[in-house]
């Protein structure tokens, strides 16, 4: 058996996004992914996905190059390729990421979200090589399914008249009862039990009637709101308030460590977070105020799946609880949050994934949700197929964009149907 | 490949033990350790080794039990058998566990101690199924070999006369110019450049005066002094006060979280402990408190390798260092320690092992130190053989034993030299 890698393959792609609103603005028609593949010597090969915006396809060469003659089994050893790998620090620090969206961005994290790739990578051709699945890699899965939640969104029918764009059949949800239909979509589909909103979109008193209304609708379900910074300190204070009867938890209703820990200090609402906790360095101050009660780990910005075990690690010594983030992914990433998710002792909380927003994927057969729940694959690796045709229509797409779509700008998206769009500074409301 | 497992085999044993001091007493001419065997139905054998108090056995039998017909991958499902072992909470928590020399006694903690053994033992079969090391199996190595420091003891020229021993050819240590003399060999024979002493046995003056003359024989070469708390807070910054400049930590000087964060808050001088953090239940409060500057691991009572890995992760998290502690143990704990501590990225300290002191070993091979350091071995799972012969010799002697060498008492030890010994209250200066 050899493990070592002989071949690195990086294939950027774009896919069809709905328009799904945020307080940055609207998702575009397409976003950036990237698929990483890694061939060993004995011609197994894994796959990974990650981000696919410019910065991190930047660095994700340099890192490609240097992992081969490495060995799959080597995970630790890509952290200090990353370390290896230069990175304008300055030029990322002061880089706009999606309105902030994924939590400050500095050049550790951007590193980390590229070796997320290569590593899911090495685990998938790893797992295939020694016939394990890779949750058997990562000690071994203490559950059989992961529950994940219903990723609620505001979102528009269609994206703006002219746009080249796929159509999506969700129709619009721009009022509580377009949010409560939409749920029921997503409880018939999918057989999801658990609901998050995407909030920050519309004044907090409309989010809040939206709340009320999936309350009504889904009576003793879990329910989440989270308008990604959106709100003041006292905002957030009169939601808990007025939501604190139906919520599970709070997601980052406002910005920054200190002012989640006011919020946190006045309400019982538990705080999860996935913007003010994102790195190992900001852990310490955020536990120590006890700013946040539960970390929604990302496997991609935290740097790999053994990553987020540890991250659970340190939230478990403190009493924080975890569950997982999602920005827009496809199969190969659900594939890996699913075997990470289901060797994590105490993950009280069903993980959030933008999966059933993806119509297109890059897998022979898409992963399936069933009573909102995704089977832990025993298959060697991640158990999942590429489809290598679709990924080189996808990859087709990114090599015909003029560059317009290849860095994801939901305000860029937003101006073109209103060009007085700026983005709003915060706290909005 | 099956890697289920078909038999598990418990082997308690007794190896001799020099006589070393402590603030507690004196170590026991014999000392117990269990040696733990998984067999998979592919016949392939791994082991892994724990404390062999009476305690640990009546745990570990059970536990055993249990294990048949799970695989050997299946390591985060060990601590959910663990869960399933009863154990009498208020037994184990009024019991003494070696004075206290382990820290905290809690039924959780024992539990973990036993896991351990069972984690290093599938570990190495899993290992070998696979053809890979332990450390592969843990994400990699990141250092082809581990430093180790000289563990120095205040020490008798042998046992008590009349009691049962081995006779070791250190001689005695009772002094400055004897701890000198055991340093320098300690340097001639293993090539150790840092220098631990086990303190707490003089009074204090005396053991700034041995660390003094170690400073002297051996200037620049990073020194440690642990005297198991036997200090109060005053005696710990007085000799945090006189040994500043010589000193690379001092070791558990005091007793207790609060009295740990009165010294560190009054004195430059880092603090390491294996008492004070010796659970992931402790760390919160010490962390918080800034009590400790380096957690030093244990993988026995922290419960295997990947709990130490995320010890690690926790303590990296909190900018606190990390090392290894150690109590009596054989070549199978040292390569599983060699094994984890290669895979810790930021290990600055070079680990405790009290291997140098154990003439006996149920290995065909001892593991060797060079220049200070042992090799990471690459060859499947831990890399060692038993040495059958040698693990039934000193299992008959455990079994003859009429049970008084069974449970570890370093205060019995001392009391057959000094009848009037009690076990000293702490603070003892
Ligand atoms: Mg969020
Ligand atoms: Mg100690």
């Amino acid at each position: 058996m050899n493990l070592t890698i002989a071949e690195v393959r990086l294939t950027p792609i774009l896919v069809a996004d709905p328009p799904l609103l945020n307080t940055q603005g609207v998702h575009q028609p397409y976003t950036p992914r990237l698929i990483v593949e890694v061939v060993t010597a004995d011609g197994i090969t894994g796959v990974g996905e990650t981000y696919g915006d410019t910065k991190y396809l930047d660095l994700a060469r340099p890192f490609a190059e240097r992992l081969k003659g490495r060995r799959v089994s080597d995970l630790n050893g890509l952290f200090t390729v990353a370390d290896e790998v230069a990175v304008d620090a300055s030029e990322v620090e002061n880089a706009v990421d999606v309105g902030g969206l994924r939590g400050v961005q500095t050049a550790d994290k951007l590193r980390l979200s590229v070796v997320s790739g290569f590593e899911v990578a090495c685990l998938d051709a790893l797992g295939k090589a020694l016939g394990l699945p890779v949750h058997a890699l990562l000690g071994g899965k203490v559950r059989d399914a992961v529950e994940y939640s219903a990723y609620l969104f505001y979102k528009w029918a269609g994206h703006p008249e002219g746009v080249p764009a796929e159509q999506d059949d969700w129709g619009a949800a721009v009022d509580p009862a377009g949010v409560v239909e939409q749920a029921r979509r997503f409880t018939e589909r999918y057989g999801f039990t658990s609901f998050k909103l995407k909030g920050g979109v519309f004044p907090p008193d409309e989010e809040i009637a939206a709340v009320r209304a999936l309350a009504e609708a889904f009576p003793g379900h879990p329910l989440r709101l989270d308008p990604n910074g959106a709100w003041s300190v006292e905002t957030s204070l009169r939601v808990a308030e007025e939501l604190g009867d139906v919520l599970e938890y709070l997601e980052d209703p406002t910005l920054g460590t200190s002012a989640m820990a006011e919020v946190a200090a006045k309400t019982g609402v538990p705080l999860a977070t996935n913007m003010c906790v994102t790195t190992f360095a900001e852990i310490k101050e955020a536990f120590t105020k006890d700013a946040v009660q539960v970390v929604l780990s990302d496997h991609h910005y935290w740097g790999g799946l053994r990553n987020t075990q540890q991250l659970a690690a340190v939230c478990r010594a403190f009493g924080v609880g975890v569950s997982m983030h999602s920005n827009t992914h496809l199969g190969v990433s659900l594939a890996a949050m699913t075997h990470v998710a289901a060797t994590v002792p105490d993950l009280h909380h069903a993980c959030d994934s933008h999966y059933p927003w993806q119509s297109e994927d890059v897998l022979t057969e898409r992963l399936a949700f069933e009573g909102g729940r995704v089977a832990v694959s025993d298959a060697p690796g991640l158990g999942v197929e590429l489809d290598r045709e679709r990924l080189a229509v996808l990859h087709r797409r990114w090599l015909a964009d003029d560059g317009a779509l290849r860095d994801r700008d939901d305000a860029a998206a937003m101006r073109i149907a209103d060009p007085r769009w700026v983005t709003p500074s915060v706290p909005r409301w």
